[in-house]
């Protein structure tokens, strides 16, 4: 049995985990600071040092390494194509590098496409075999699960969920582009739509929660919600009708078993998941597309990315 | 080697095919009028008697029979669901209907999947192992092969891309739902927005073609706009800008290698193709998406949807 290591690369932290079989839990797991400004290298070094630091090193033998990173990216070649909110990563081999130092096989995948993974292996969607991951939190990230294999497309770019065209001539995504279901329905989306109604002078809780200290946030919007906050329900609705929208094209498209959403903006909970459902049975063209479909809060949290990583590597 | 029969249901014909082996052309070939207003037993009466027409009687033994038809249906148990423009036809178990006469496996799936099948197995997307097919005419239906595999979902109800929602709160589509990318640019959609035009008074050549016995339709815009008429090519060219748009959604969620697009509208040609091609470089997030994307008319015209039903019988 191989030795497994779990690499979560984000903008923020880098994430490690060490399994000793392919399941979770890990066997034990770190987070650092990416210092992603320092650039590519020296955050190839860091995340070189972090795996050397959690690996024992009587398992440097047969070891596997995944890695989930932003995209857009190359899983084939194991290069990361351009990271927008990382300097300098443009057409970076990690795999390779990685390879270089460890020798030994190193897989990459996108990490939205890897927490789906992670949630159909270990997570909502266990033992289905056709699902959809949307997680809502900075971004709106998607993967998909057909026929028991994770969707790539013919150059692993697929399952970009979120960036998809809802609203001719709609606002700017964080992509670039217009329109995209992250620019409605994505915790800085929610948050904004609040400010705005608030700016506009309705009455609301929030008003007394803002502060310098604290910025209006989703998170905020959730609680002010859950607290029977009218302008809070009504953005979290909102948001919840907009991606219930997409999720019935979705179907229209995918028809999976179960729909899994996860990321921050989730765990608004009931609230978001009630306008959600509501939404996605209002848009469908037919009952079929809903009537055996489960709508499910992700089950593996922070964690999915890792166990995906965890679950790349394993097959590699 | 089986014999194979090929059957397309449509609302206004039904046609039938008999191949020899598992290739095209067929060995013959003929169409009958569906009379659908008759219901579906009738239908069903007068589909045998045309199957028994054109198979030679020696090869009723080893025979397969593919049957393509309107959705929603359930291409597992090969009953047809609910299909809007053929009353009568609620939960009609076909395949079990054929199979019972013909003592043979008999398979059914979703016209425009099927037609995404044959331009795949033998038409413009051959070779490929990832592709997108639209089909733009009344309606605008799709297929989608992933991995070299016809996607068909959970419940074979999957590959319905041109009713996916590009436009919160548009006009009503043929299925019932708003603001579908059929609303706006299937065949229909297209003569509406030209009339549109014409009746605010703009000048164009179509008011000459128009009469009583000549209404105004997609095919007369698109000769029209190769004729040079500037309304109609400002036409051709919104729809094409939103097929564009919604095929850089369906990029960012597939990631094809080949994108092929059939249907009567799809005829107009290069006029139509350029802004869609140059929408679509627009509208994706990255240029990866499009960089190594064909985009390809289809090429077995009428016949498509057949040939995907003789390679699903030839599977059966």
């Amino acid at each position: 049995m191989s030795s497994l290591i779990a690499v979560d690369l984000g903008a923020t932290n880098l994430r490690v985990a060490y399994f000793k079989r392919d399941q979770p839990p890990p066997a034990d797991s770190i987070k650092v600071p990416t210092l992603a400004s320092q650039g590519p290298d020296a955050v190839i070094a860091r995340m070189i040092e972090t795996i050397e630091s959690i690996l024992p090193a009587r398992k440097k033998k047969d070891l596997r390494i995944g890695v989930g990173s932003p995209g857009p990216l190359d899983p084939f070649r194991g290069v990361i194509l351009d990271t927008p909110n990382m300097p300098g990563w443009n057409e970076i081999p990690l795999c390779e590098r990685l390879a270089e130092h460890f020798s030994c096989p190193v897989v990459l995948d996108n990490d939205a496409n890897l927490a789906a993974l992670g949630e159909w292996s270990h997570g909502a969607a266990q033992g289905t075999k056709n699902m959809i991951y949307l997680t809502i939190s900075t971004g709106i990230g998607g993967g998909a699960i057909i026929d028991g294999k994770l969707l790539r497309g013919a150059q692993g770019l697929a399952g970009e969920l979120g960036h998809m065209s809802v609203q001719s001539g709609g606002s700017q995504c964080g992509c670039g582009q217009h329109g995209h279901l992250e620019t409605l329905a994505s915790g800085p989306a929610i948050a904004r739509r609040a400010l705005a109604l608030l700016e506009a002078g309705e009455a609301s809780m929030l008003a007394e929660l803002v502060d310098d200290s604290e910025p209006l946030s989703a998170e905020l919007v959730g609680l002010a919600a859950r607290k029977g906050d009218a302008l809070a329900r009504e953005v979290v609705g909102e948001a919840g009708e907009h991606i219930g929208r997409h999720l019935a094209s979705l179907a229209h498209a995918f028809n999976p078993e179960v729909i899994v959403l996860g990321g921050g903006v989730s765990r608004i909970g009931e609230l978001f998941f009630e306008p959600i459902e509501r939404a996605m049975r209002k848009h469908v063209m037919h009952p079929a597309y809903v009537d055996q479909v489960r709508l499910l809060p992700a089950k593996l949290g922070d964690s999915a990315g890792l166990v995906g990583a965890m679950v790349l590597a394993s097959q590699a």
